[in-house]
């Protein structure tokens, strides 16, 4: 089984491998701080016979030869960066674990015929350039060379290039792309982000999908007028609308598709937001998440159909428009059979769920038959630095791995 | 009767005596503008025999001697300044119809017993210093000179007595005040700024209350995550919080109170303000307007009652904090009464009706018998360019006036 204290030493270590922050902990790609981070997790790799290399891009690998290095590999990780006063598990947890996996595997004294790859990725989180995913879209080949130059740091103003030089890479995409690799599986444990696992008291989540994400732009109509001469039936209020709006869609996502869909108004503007006029406009986002298209479909009806019932009731006018469209990612359903397989095996309980964020794994399911695994997150707090997974959450993810690696090398 | 084309040039000539501005006209207090503006008002009084004068604080009075001057006076009038981007009824419309009914008095060869001064209030709107009820205050004495170096201009810092001494006032509050003055009765005509007597169809409104306004700030506290991976029935969304609650007291509002009180939200705001972040908190105002205790009180209540609702319903925590509170003002009775008369008499169809906004009236009713009247504006728009009048109801609305000169003057 797995140890658990090893694990946590893990965490801790690289939780205190950090930028000066305000809170928490951070450790953005390409930084000294990143550097060092990756420093430590090569030298814990190799203390347990793994190869170290990096890629070109700043993607770490960990190779645990196997009896049969010519078979598809198995290859198991996260991202080791971080967003700004974060916690100390959002990724980390899911190289450390896969670390920890396979210094089970050496220590049982039982190898893998598959050799198999712990992996970090690089620049999962968007902070520096306002891109997530880079390392992943390098590794899977739909970024390359262009990208390097086309995107800069937010602060610096640095190419992703340059960025790269200066950490002391070649500033190239190289032998980064795994595109025509024949690989067995991609296994990526990650906390839950999410309370589902804890407020059913389950140990381990089995990913089916990852999320589509649309977004749409709303904006209200109304009249600005003088708050005390316009009675309340003949107003003609933009925020009042917005209001309504928002409460009919959330309300109807929460009676309909709890834990299948997700309606969320992040942003909201009030025009001209003085206490004593009433709105003359409201702006507001919508970001809608779900694996299911006709969920989707269901409640973009429903916001068209509800615009219409507020338009008539507050009497303004209403534009939605659609933003961005991301579509959902479904997992391999053999790699979710190996991983539930694994739990009954541990005698762990589990659940099948989506992933309402996204992850490398959305991008390696491209090109890798792929799973994720999902650990109970305090609370589901995540990009915090009171982010909490407890240590024997974390060994019971490593032990999962561990029986999944070993079914997938059969 | 009044003459309407009368009406109309002084409106459409004081609607060109403007500063530049991007729409609409504007002529803020104590500028040279409102100096041309006023120059204008005085030519116009002279030429019927009215003498003219102006206060140190920049009020002006034109008055007509009755037969008997030793007795309390009759007073009407209302604001010449403006808000910026102005109509140009707001105010003027009240000094202009006066001065019409003074007309009508001259003209119709019957002099007055009382004296009557056609006023022109300075300052009335908040434009320039952030203070509105300027010359009012001073006449009414609440204000005196310590007002004069206690407010500064928003854009020039400059006092209230040095922006006084710059338009070619002395700088002093002497004589402004008439606080101790036997006054029989003062009328302000205004239009409505509400929709209510074009809805109604209604010539004239008779003011018997001005609302009392409450502001109450509500921070609306949540707990921020990620927008896909916290399921609708657990979030702790201030948003939605927010806008649950301002549902439910605007259409509470509505259902119960509607032509009796308003409650407008007018500013809001929401933490941290991403799309893909649930918010953390949402800020926002409650503007309540009403005459009634009773319902200001039962509007309190309902939002104290619907707050822990809400509370329960969105796992939120709402601090409600109370801000300004203004309380309201009975006009005169007897008055109302003479101006009801007079529409009976003019066969005029009217209504009683409250005042939603503040006005000069709200002052001068501390120390005179205190009465208004408004004449429908379209739309009920008001403190924008498309502000109107017809020349119809300006010349109800000054026929109005001289009928309730006469009633008040017998």
């Amino acid at each position: 089984m797995a140890n658990k204290e090893r694990i946590v030493e893990d965490i801790e270590t690289l939780r205190r491998i950090t930028q000066p922050c305000a809170c928490g902990t951070q450790r953005p790609s390409y930084t000294p701080e990143y550097r060092r981070g990756v420093e430590y997790v090569k030298r814990r790799m190799a203390e347990f016979g793994l190869q170290t290399r990096e890629d070109n891009a700043g993607n770490l690998y960990g190779l645990l030869a196997g009896t049969q290095p010519g078979e598809p590999k198995l290859i198991s990780g996260s991202h080791l960066d971080s967003v700004k006063c974060s916690g100390a598990y959002d990724g980390i947890a899911g190289v450390l674990c896969a670390l920890e996996a396979a210094r089970m595997v050496v220590e049982s004294g039982v190898p893998l015929r598959r050799s198999l790859e712990v992996m970090g990725t690089i620049g999962e989180e968007g902070t520096r350039f306002g891109q997530a995913l880079i390392g992943s879209q390098l590794v899977e080949g739909s970024w390359g060379e262009a990208e390097l130059d086309r995107f800069h740091g937010l602060e610096d103003g640095l190419s992703l290039r340059d960025t790269m030089r200066a950490y002391g890479l070649p500033g190239s995409t190289e032998g980064v792309c795994r595109r025509g690799e024949a690989v067995r599986a991609f296994i990526e444990l990650h906390d839950e982000q999410g309370p589902v696992l804890e407020n059913e008291g389950i140990a381990i989540g089995v990913v089916e999908n990852i999320v589509a994400i649309s977004w749409m732009h709303v904006t209200v109509h109304g009249l600005a007028s003088h708050p005390g001469t316009i009675p309340m039936s003949m107003r003609r209020d933009a925020c009042v609308g917005a209001c309504e709006l928002i409460c009919a869609v959330t309300n109807y996502a929460r009676e309909h598709y709890d834990g299948e869909a997700t309606v969320t108004a992040g942003r909201l503007d009030v025009f001209p937001g003085n206490t004593n006029c009433i709105p003359s406009r409201c702006d507001f986002t919508l970001d809608i998440r779900t694996c299911s298209g006709a969920y989707r479909d269901d409640l973009v009806r429903f916001i068209r159909e509800k615009k219409a019932d507020v338009e008539r009731a507050c009497r303004v006018e209403i534009e939605v428009r659609e933003g961005m469209r991301q579509a959902s990612t479904a997992l391999d359903a053999g790699v979710q059979q190996c991983i539930e397989d694994a739990c009954k095996k541990l005698g762990y309980t589990w659940r099948r769920m989506n992933s309402g964020a996204g992850h490398d794994a959305m991008i390696f399911s491209r090109i890798w038959p792929t799973g994720m695994v999902f650990v109970p997150s305090r609370g589901g707090l995540t990009h915090h630095p009171d982010e909490f997974v407890s240590p024997e959450a974390l060994a019971q993810g490593a032990d999962v791995l561990y029986e999944t690696f070993r079914a997938l090398d059969a």
